[in-house]
């Protein structure tokens, strides 16, 4: 078989390589995370690319992107209603734009690791993202046409430590979300084949098992063509280039009382006809006084 | 001549072709700017290279670095004391961060493009800074050792529109800094042999002839060596990864009355032992409507 990709994994095969390849589901399975065989893919998959009939075993489901092919990692802020509710904030007029350093960016199997100054104070939290990848070179793209230069979409989650986001930051929301690995995503990137429409899909966290965020993208403020169209005005967005959409009510900060992250909680986040990225917190040993 | 570079340059050559270059200095003159000359260097500037005995002549000083060779740009605000202070803000507790796509990333005889949306409302402004360039991998970097992860130092202009950064924000600057070509730097990236303390030097601005900033980096709330000990907390610094550390006062927004950058104006932003980063505003026509 051959044509185009739907459900784009990167993954260590059984035989001990690294591939591209499009996902193949058992019957009955929608979370691209239980995918156990694949179909390889040769080629860019952001130009020429084939996907091949040969078909492999999936050891581990890495990163859909390495580091290495993505040049900007953008995020919006308060961008699903209920949730600029819960924090308190009105709803924007325009996309709340902030970035997260390529090298936060890791994978669905991979663990978050928390640095010592990130396990000071309170605030650990949660966001489940859908994740939009540029497929295509592009600026000042009509909305209309927006969705053309989308290589697909994945789930994501935009981990953030809220006093180091919030009261630390000086106002700028990085400091408390740029941390190694702290923008996990997967397991896959699925095309407009079998999304139609990013706005119609349920999406949720759970922690150690139990539903902390149950949204749905219909909330989003600013759609996904919306936002490509805005963010593109005088911006050249570049393929590999991602981003993460914001987060639906929900989040351990907006609780009542406020939950937190705890050293080896295991956090989900999922949207429908994509899956599952699952990430274990692990809070690492003090370095050496720097 | 072998040995390692001190300033580095990116250049069109007269022969027609790009490389990468250590700049010759004629006697008298210490704006690499007006450099006519340069010993090519072969080989990778992050890794093993060397500068040959081969001169050839400038034609056009190209950014220091591609953007492609950079992976994320860093930037701090409200780091310069009398900058907070003009700008009505605390002086911040720690390092205030935000980020520019690496497609802001210009050159030194490079325009700076005003697309239509930045066209509206008031608040084109401008921002001298010196800008660091990462040279190693680090991350939990110590101060003591935070310079030994230095490639060199440049000045760049960390254009902005106030409108898009502070009113139609959200709170997060970026919207109003993140525009094609708004980071240009240059016109060299100088090492640590000629820039022993980074902490010394006149930095300005002058907006056609006229000069508008006009600080030392000795005003620096955070220093070179503690920015980079403290953003390397918990964060892995890449080769190429660039750090527009801050701006002094005497920005537009901090006239009275303020002062905006109009069509046409010429930029020159300058830091002692670098020279200038001497940028062209043009308004572009308006995109076909989207």
């Amino acid at each position: 078989m051959s044509g185009r990709f739907t459900r784009l994994i990167r993954f260590l095969a059984k035989d001990g390589r690294t591939y591209y390849g499009d996902a193949i589901l058992p019957q009955g399975v929608s979370d691209i995370a239980k995918a156990q065989r694949a179909r390889i893919i040769e080629g860019d998959i952001f130009g020429r690319y084939h996907v091949t009939d040969q078909e492999v075993g999936v050891r581990l489901l890495l990163s859909p992107l390495a580091q290495s092919q993505v040049k900007t990692v953008r995020c919006l802020g308060l961008n699903y209603a209920k949730h600029a509710k819960e924090s308190n904030m009105p709803e924007p007029k325009y996309p709340v734009l902030f970035y997260k350093p390529i090298t936060a960016l890791s994978g669905p199997a991979d663990p978050i690791p928390v640095h010592s100054m990130a396990q000071e104070g309170t605030g650990l939290d949660y966001e489940c993202e859908l994740v939009v990848v540029i497929g295509r070179r592009c600026s000042d793209v009509s909305e209309a046409d927006a969705l053309n230069y989308v290589l697909g979409y994945s789930v994501g989650n935009d981990v953030s430590h809220r006093d180091w986001q919030i009261k630390h930051g000086g106002s700028q929301w990085s400091l408390g979300k740029a941390f190694d690995g702290w923008a996990p995503f997967g397991p896959a990137i699925v095309t407009g084949d079998v999304i139609k429409d990013p706005q119609t899909l349920n999406i949720w966290t759970k922690v150690n098992g139990e539903t902390v965020q149950d949204g749905n993208t219909s909330d989003m403020i600013f759609g996904v063509r919306q936002m490509i169209s805005f963010l593109s005005r005088g911006v050249t967005l570049m393929p590999g280039d991602v981003i993460f959409t914001g987060t639906p009510e929900g989040v351990g900060m907006g609780r009542k009382p406020q939950v937190w992250l705890k050293d080896g909680d295991v956090v989900e986040v999922g949207l429908d006809s994509v899956g599952t990225c699952t990430n274990r917190v692990e809070f690492e040993a003090p370095k050496a006084k720097i």
